[in-house]
């Protein structure tokens, strides 16, 4: 119960959100050294059309030459059954789509209302009904201004719950919720993660949180609290919502790992190799700003992993 | 129990961290904006020799003006019985002591043992005990490098409880626990503050955190659950320990505001005016580095603050 799943989402989540596109090797090797780290999950990439996003165009490339890493769970995002499809061709073990709360954010997100982006992850399900058992990968949703919108303000939170047990019936293997705008605090937090594992059980999913207020990491402690296991985070705290108007900042993975382990919850993750990976990430993008306060700060003299207390 | 006191530090702890002075009638203009936006608890001056820290020579004009501001406590540092008398000559409410847990922080910061500190806290309660009864000041403690020390590592819990317990047996009204160099996890925070809480009773004292590591609102988060009511912060984000090679980063007013309204909890502060001190601070000293997140990205469009929810 003291182990924490932290799922890197920078090589999509945080090189989307970036103009010009990281060159195919250096991706390659910053996964690489990701894993190395001890990251045991990584979003590797997102199956969307070249031309909407070119930072992407190597999706499939990326996807196989990650799970040749042993160990490593290649997750991929994709908005819709044929991005699906390729995904799992280029082997993906999990793949992830994206479902909004608000309608606002769902149509400028994704170009489809709730209802069809939530009918596509049944399309989804159902190609994966049909594959053979052993090349099933696994599917899940974050759901999207679980939190408010940027756009359209409040969002409901009965609604989220319906769009959580709609997906959760198609067969969706874990349903998360999303801060995509950095609107969360921790009461809420708290509350909404509590209702989703009160609501659907074992395929309530992580957390994936935004520091755009500075309340990312106390977002996560209410997530503790509320027995969420898996958080999603950013390299050097790249990424946010290109559509959500203001929102920036994900979770920097570098101050969450020093957090957890200092809580005393093991990750797996080492974090002098961490930095080796963010050295490797800012020299592939020269000039890009990175985020996050330990690499700054360096570790306390008191500090001891998880695996490794007195 | 709804309500928490934001107990602002700036006036001392941030501008003595800032190497050229604010002018005192700047001071004088920068604090009564601080309690116009709601502000109820000021830290406005250390009674330190002008020799040693030129930024506060103007302690004795900076209380004796900001006593005049209805409904304000009006708080000192003194490091020694000295300066005690000095705020309390000047009007000062409250008078707050420096005492640290570690050995090798005291003598850095106070140039005395531990144990001398704690006496030199004796002395100022005898002193106060012979004031008359109206003219009395309350005197408070926060114990410094509670949670770990950049020069000793680590600081052994059980000493800072005898610490404590010593302070309240000299008559101390409230002790509490400064994470003086940003060592601190909400694992530890909950319970020391717990703990705080079980031994201290009524003179249990609020927490003062650094944002160091990013970790400043996430210990809040654990703070708030183990029963504090009270946090120090600075506007801005300025200051922290000098003494503390690498520390910096006080807990910032502004995001710690966001985060306690939008959890339901009322600190009377309107964050429109605290923005307008924080102009005032930037215009007072231009060029200073001021930090925050909800400065830059504005308040989300759901924000209702504690006593206006839908």
């Amino acid at each position: 119960m003291n182990r924490i799943l932290v799922s890197e989402v920078g090589p999509r989540d945080g090189l989307q959100s970036i103009a010009r596109a990281m060159p195919t090797e250096a991706k390659h090797r910053w996964i690489r050294a990701l894993a190395q780290a001890g990251l045991r999950e990584i979003e590797v990439a997102s199956f969307v059309p070249a031309k909407l996003m070119p930072q992407m165009a190597d999706a499939a490339d990326v996807v196989r030459e990650a799970v040749k890493i042993p160990g490593l769970t290649v997750l991929a995002l994709a908005p819709n059954l044929r991005g699906a499809r390729d995904a799992i061709a280029a082997g993906a073990h999990k793949v992830t789509l994206p479902v909004s709360a608000s309608e606002a954010h769902s149509r400028a997100n994704v170009r489809m209302g709730v209802d069809e982006a939530v009918s596509q992850v049944g399309l989804v399900c159902e190609f994966r009904a049909g594959l053979p058992s052993d090349r099933r990968p696994g599917v899940e949703v974050g759901i999207s201004t679980a939190f408010g919108c940027t756009l359209q303000g409040e969002v409901d939170e009965d609604r989220v719950f319906e769009i959580a047990l709609a997906l959760a019936k198609l067969g969706v293997d874990t349903i998360g919720l999303s801060d995509t705008v950095g609107y969360a605090n921790p009461a809420q937090v708290k509350r909404m993660f509590a209702r989703l594992a009160r609501e659907l059980g074992d395929r309530a999913g992580g957390a994936h949180l935004h520091n755009t207020r500075g309340q990312g990491l106390a977002n996560v402690v209410a997530a503790l609290d509320a027995g969420v296991t898996t958080f999603d985070a950013s390299l050097g705290g790249i990424g946010g919502c290109p559509h959500a108007p203001g929102a920036s900042g994900n979770l920097v993975t570098e101050d969450l790992v020093f957090l957890l382990e200092s809580m005393g919850f093991e990750t797996g993750i080492d974090l002098d190799r961490l930095l080796v990976a963010r050295a490797l990430l800012a020299e592939s993008l020269p000039g890009e700003p990175l985020y996050g306060h330990l690499p700054d700060a360096g570790l306390p003299k008191t500090f001891h992993r998880a695996t490794e207390r007195p």
